[in-house]
């Protein structure tokens, strides 16, 4: 069962700043990134994934914070990856811990980020003069060296291979399986009433023994999903940070709901807490 | 035989612009690139292809007249593409007609620029964070596309073949071909004491009735090689232009003096002229 919320000593509206120490206090830190810290997990092989409130766009040009947002992306995550496991997609993901924290299994990290695209938006439009919002003639797979100093350089497959950033059956596996996660969601967010412009994903070898699996890890979230209403085409993502469109916790909120994993009201107070206090 | 240069009215010393008016007046003008003007050739299916003094760089940002440029990158082009056949790589190359001009067939070129790398230098080194002059783990092909106006995007596999650029079987063509035209000319370039650092390649779309053929297209010359001495690693090719090292011709000369098609004094009166005249 979840460990309630307030048990933890720390809220959403509590600086991160804060939350962080507070939290580092009970165990070790593994790793702080830009939206989540990694913490030692209770047993060997597992590692607790923290969410945090913290925004960044452009490569940390830009910084903020959305608060509520690490508690929304823990929910969301924890839905989108169990419904993954579902239809057979290997995931890191054990079980949620409370509001902002998740067991996962510890994983090495492929330096790579995993982008699907059906819709032309953001990067891709820019690079290729196409207009945002129009159709792919197909889902583009595109890949991203996972690295700030050089900000995320765009990589091929040969260049992938002759770093040896991945080996050519596990870019095979992780194409694979991003084009199946790129049909699932796809079908789930069309379900209700979102369309799913693009995500980014990240992967990681887990070992068992001797044996190597590549597993999904990270989150899937508003921070790393394009998610556009498909009668209005509001953006329910984190564009709506990067662009400075505002309300950005209430699109956040508003996927969480059409997803059934924030009740309408009442029973909430955790979440809801961090508005009467913001 | 050759037209000789005199006959067709201009020098190499006389400015590009006058050049290309006075060979306009000859025949129609199909396009005009940055190095090089092609004009519609004597017979059905067949270019004219003029080599301009002019180099640009940085898509444009930098340009000037390399005064005999186009001369030696004629000669240079048509001697790697007739060994380039003679090993049965197929080109759109026929003959050259005289000191700045070749004759070429017509082939629709696809919107590509196909580079091979050996050694990491420019925008590999810049995007990847590798040191300049470092031996890569293994020879990579990389993809642009071709548009000015995008400054020349860097494209994976997945862009061409979803925006049509190329048919994957053609893709694979080209990516075969330029792994054996980077083989042959590590090893041409080997005997003369220079290192084939990288290089761009053009490939067409050839049509003979029916038909369709890829051949290799455009030049190959110190313009879009990357040639360093292997002794002094002294670069031989465009960065001198680019980074404002000087003696840019000087450097162009000594890649065709090695390749033996330069003669070292006396006979070659038409590219001395331009020395005096500058």
């Amino acid at each position: 069962m979840d460990q309630p919320f307030r048990q933890t000593g720390y809220q959403g509206s509590v600086s991160s700043d804060i939350q962080v120490r507070m939290t580092m206090a009970r165990r070790r830190q593994l790793y702080e990134g830009k939206a989540k810290i990694l913490f030692e997990g209770p047993e060997p092989g597992t590692v607790v994934q923290y969410f945090k409130d913290d925004a960044t766009a452009g490569n940390g040009a830009k910084s903020g914070i959305i608060t509520g947002k690490g508690v929304l992306n823990n929910r969301i995550s924890e839905h989108l990856m169990l419904r993954l496991q579902e239809i057979g997609i290997p995931t890191h993901f054990i079980r949620r811990i409370n509001m902002r924290e998740q067991l996962v299994k510890e994983v090495e990290i492929i330096p790579l980020e995993v982008v699907v695209r059906n819709i032309a938006a953001g990067s891709i439009a820019k690079r290729f003069g196409i207009e945002e919002g129009t159709r792919l003639p197909r889902s583009i797979i595109e890949f991203y060296f996972k690295n700030d100093a050089l900000g995320d350089p765009m990589a091929s497959e040969d260049h992938i291979i002759a770093f040896g950033w991945a080996a050519p059956h596990e870019l095979e596996e992780m194409t694979g399986m991003a084009m199946r996660v790129n049909d699932f969601l796809c079908g789930l967010f069309n379900g209700i009433g979102i369309q799913l412009v693009d995500f980014k994903l990240e992967f990681g070898r887990h070992w068992e023994g001797d044996d190597m699996s590549i597993v999904l890890a990270d989150e899937i979230s508003p921070d790393n999903c394009r998610l556009w209403d498909i009668q209005t085409s509001e953006k329910l993502d984190k564009d709506r940070f990067r662009r400075d469109l505002g309300s950005v916790k209430e699109a956040y909120q508003e996927v969480a709901r059409r997803l059934g994993i924030l009740p309408e009201a009442g029973n909430n107070g955790d979440l809801k807490g961090t508005e009467t206090l913001q």
